[in-house]
């Protein structure tokens, strides 16, 4: 089983690397992660939308976050914005939709490898380190596959004052799906990203027939395989008008919330 | 005096505005802080330069910075590199001269005001602070005027293997001005870059006669204004090549050495 799904990786990989470097060099850019706000704003409860989804993808087409007023988990994948509510439905949302906290690039895997049956959360992060062994980098990371089992969860759209975001995650809605194909898209960033992303691997997850999805709290893989993109630069975007985002207090460490609140992943 | 020299300031900056306007919107882009590599990897002693003068002019024409084995500091001036030695001389810059780190942007200041003789290093925070009133964004900052005293410092050039920069700051050069003419170059960074760059207030100084100049540790202002220029973006370009970055933990908390390393204002 391992040789032939390896092998059907790697043979459009090498057309993917090769338009990378169409792509990534006509500027002589570095491949760039590009994010809008920061993870602690978010943290503080500044969940007002303003960023449009349509201009969110001219910064990239794969990539999480959430939206406006933290109205469920988004999931960017093939330049398409998903939006996994607190019921568990998913929808495509329009471009007009805002967010006030996302994550994306223009993906172009450099490497691929299959995983190993029963590869889980933990196992992918050893995996990933090991394969790309860059932890100062950042890495996009694409899984697709079977999955055997899959935990994710979403958050209810909040109203105003709005609490914050530990508040919000203890009346999370977790979704626990078997056999389920799908993909999970996501970052790993270094760990000097703290306030301003999540250090280490954020994951959110989508499947095939777009019906299901959510932030990861754990998975195992029966069958699939993963691509890694370097990326050696973050463009970070700050909400300029007046709003929230000004007067968030974002000189504190919020580390032990944003580590509950994002693995948790009984 | 105050009346005058804050028209003389407004003057020019209402032209600048203008060019703001023209150079900033051509494509929609917030201003943007461009940074090469992270505080906390020089904190760690990785000084090997990756980044050109020349390549690093094309993403701003004013910044702070220092130079390949830690060679003194950088100011960056209208397009000019400037390197303050740890001997005090200062000298213009040759293109292929390498950086570890340097934070630079292009300068279009939005705000000006005249400052009241006798500004000192907290009064000018408080001054900018009040003014900008934008603590999450970036706010770039030159100061020009007649310093009754002016208190800089640099550090030695450093050879391999490179020891930390708290054990550098140690032995670093304290140059003592009065009565000196000149700029103060710097930014205020919001407290979220903690790790990546320098949270607060970060300002290199360079005379008008281009011989002194230096880390700021303190200084008194006789006369003089500050221009100001709101940022709402940072481009951080990491090393992607092997080297020192690569291995370098970056994943402790390094505020209380960087603290004490930068703002040794005495």
């Amino acid at each position: 089983m391992q040789r032939p799904s390896s092998e059907l990786i790697r043979l459009p990989l090498l057309a993917l690397l090769a338009l990378t470097l169409l792509a990534g060099c006509s500027r002589g850019q570095p491949a760039a992660v590009y994010q809008h706000a920061t993870i602690d704003a978010l943290m503080t409860g500044v969940y007002d939308g303003n960023l449009r989804c349509d201009d969110l993808l001219a910064h990239g087409d794969f990539g999480i976050g959430t939206f406006d007023a933290l109205d469920g988990e988004m999931v960017v994948l093939d330049g398409v914005v998903h939006q996994v509510r607190f019921d568990g439905s998913v929808h495509p949302v329009a471009g007009a939709v805002t967010t006030p906290f996302a994550t994306v690039c223009r993906f172009h895997p450099d490497q691929a490898c299959a995983l190993p049956a029963g590869t889980d959360f933990p196992a992918l992060e050893q995996l990933v380190n090991a394969r790309q062994g860059r932890p100062n980098l950042f890495c996009a990371l694409r899984v697709h596959g079977r999955f055997a089992t899959m935990k994710t969860r979403s958050v209810p759209r909040q109203a105003r004052p709005y609490p914050p975001l530990a508040e919000v995650a203890k009346g999370q809605a977790v979704f626990t799906m078997q056999e389920v194909s799908g993909t999970i898209v996501g970052f790993r960033c270094p760990a000097f990203v703290k306030g301003v992303n999540v250090p280490g691997y954020h994951l959110h997850f989508l499947s095939d027939d777009r019906r299901q999805g959510g932030h990861i709290l754990a998975f195992t893989l029966a069958e699939g395989g993963a691509e890694l993109m370097t990326l050696s630069a973050l463009h970070l975007d700050l909400p300029a008008g007046s709003g929230g985002f000004q007067g968030a207090d974002l000189g504190q460490d919020r580390s032990a919330d944003l580590h509950r609140i994002e693995s948790d992943r009984k």
